[in-house]
């Protein structure tokens, strides 16, 4: 096993309980020193609590915490906030804070843009997918402005989606455009913080199987279908090692989108 | 005058009361036929009754009708569809239908980031500025397919903002960027629609006084009020005759954000 590099840490995962956020999980794990605090947040406290335990058992030394909490409601962040903050205050000689906002969800990907006419329904993906990776951010960044000589990493986990538009994903590549600008703005206002926009590529989850049974466009469905009868899909912890490794290394500009197949 | 060159249209212009949606109204009137529905949707009654008489009194072929509602709750967009569709179905022998989501806001520029950590407050800008736009579109693009040949065109009043992060407009950015993306995957999904980001320019308005007198970071509140003072910020007329001669030639690729500077 390496030896642990990223310090005596704070860090903050949402979405943990599958897919490239529990692959990230098991892989910070032991980048962390002892005394590190790890929160791991998912709606689902079943898959968490399991996550916790293995991690837990794994790495001793780590303090690790289950959320369980749903961040499309703001009674979701503010429990989320609860517990982070009433830790992180009590925690001493922390060398890095650092805050993942991994959650997302597809939105239905069975409508067009046209189809989108309830309000509800798209206020409700923005809550989840774009609020609460602000609030829970921002939430922290001032609650905890941190010792001098803290490190303070903000990832947002963004997706090709962020760029470019595909059929039948309105609500995706809305909300994912949208998060890749509001966290330029943090890098620009905060220089202090290092933050990352980072697309893990086509990842091989439960996510990439709704997008080639479920997405309205035929096209679409089919070119994810290809994909992974191709093998090209991106396993998670492949990705999530990419990660690691910009984090580790700490030489991207902050603010930048990053890109799995440009690293 | 001109000959009216935009046909028998339906069009429907948010944020219709004041500032740049004003200055389009009375520029794209004198080019719509006779037999047009001009809709003009703002909060402002009083502002918008005044709009649509002055309309009504210069272009008498055409029905102008004032649609007071709050787009930022569920029921003001029902209302301004309710009202839109009804005249719509209504209607006959339209040549173009021409949808301008211009309504938008700045948000608390005030602050940071880091400040914003009401979950509430993002939530309602994002109402506002972005599932209004959303919703508003699809719902009248679905509703009224429209006979063949009928024109199409829906406009999204951008910004420079779209594309580039500024210090102390976090929601700004985001909505706008989001907006953007969202009109992109419209554009990729219905060929038959002609879609446009159009980014105005810095105008001279209401929100730029904002701008160069509220904006948290100093750098910015200076640089808006030196293009103020320098005489640099756009005359609102000037960047919709712009538009209006954009949409008269036709000629943008559907989907691309075209700015003012650029043309």
């Amino acid at each position: 096993q390496r030896q642990p590099s990223l310090g005596k840490a704070a860090c903050i995962i949402t979405g943990a309980s599958r897919g490239f956020g529990r692959s990230l999980a098991l892989l910070l794990a032991p980048q962390l020193e002892a005394g590190s605090i790890l929160f791991l947040v998912a709606r689902s406290r079943g898959a968490l609590a399991e996550l916790e335990a293995k991690l837990q058992c794994s790495f001793p030394g780590l303090t690790v915490n289950s959320v369980p909490a749903d961040l499309g409601t703001e009674d979701g962040v503010q429990l989320v906030l609860q517990v982070v903050l009433h830790k992180l205050l009590g925690a001493a000689d922390l060398q890095r804070l650092l805050i993942i906002n991994n959650a997302g969800s597809l939105g239905d990907i069975s409508k067009s843009f046209v189809d989108f006419t309830s309000a509800a329904e798209v206020n409700s993906y923005f809550a989840f997918n774009v609020t609460s990776a602000l609030c829970l951010t921002s939430s922290i960044l001032k609650a905890f402005p941190g010792q001098p000589g803290l490190c303070k990493t903000v990832v947002n986990v963004s997706s090709l989606c962020a760029l470019k538009p595909f059929k039948s994903w309105t609500l995706y590549c809305t909300g994912k455009a949208s998060r890749d600008m509001m966290f330029q703005v943090l890098a620009l206002e905060e220089p202090g913080v290092r933050v990352i926009n980072y697309a893990p590529g086509p990842l091989d989850t439960e996510m990439q199987q709704l997008a080639r049974t479920k997405s309205g466009d035929p096209e679409i469905r089919q070119q994810f279908l290809n994909m992974k009868n191709s093998g090209q899909l991106v396993d998670c912890s492949l990705s999530a090692q990419k990660l690691v490794s910009l984090l580790l290394e700490d030489m991207f500009d902050s603010g930048a989108h990053v890109d799995f197949y440009a690293i």
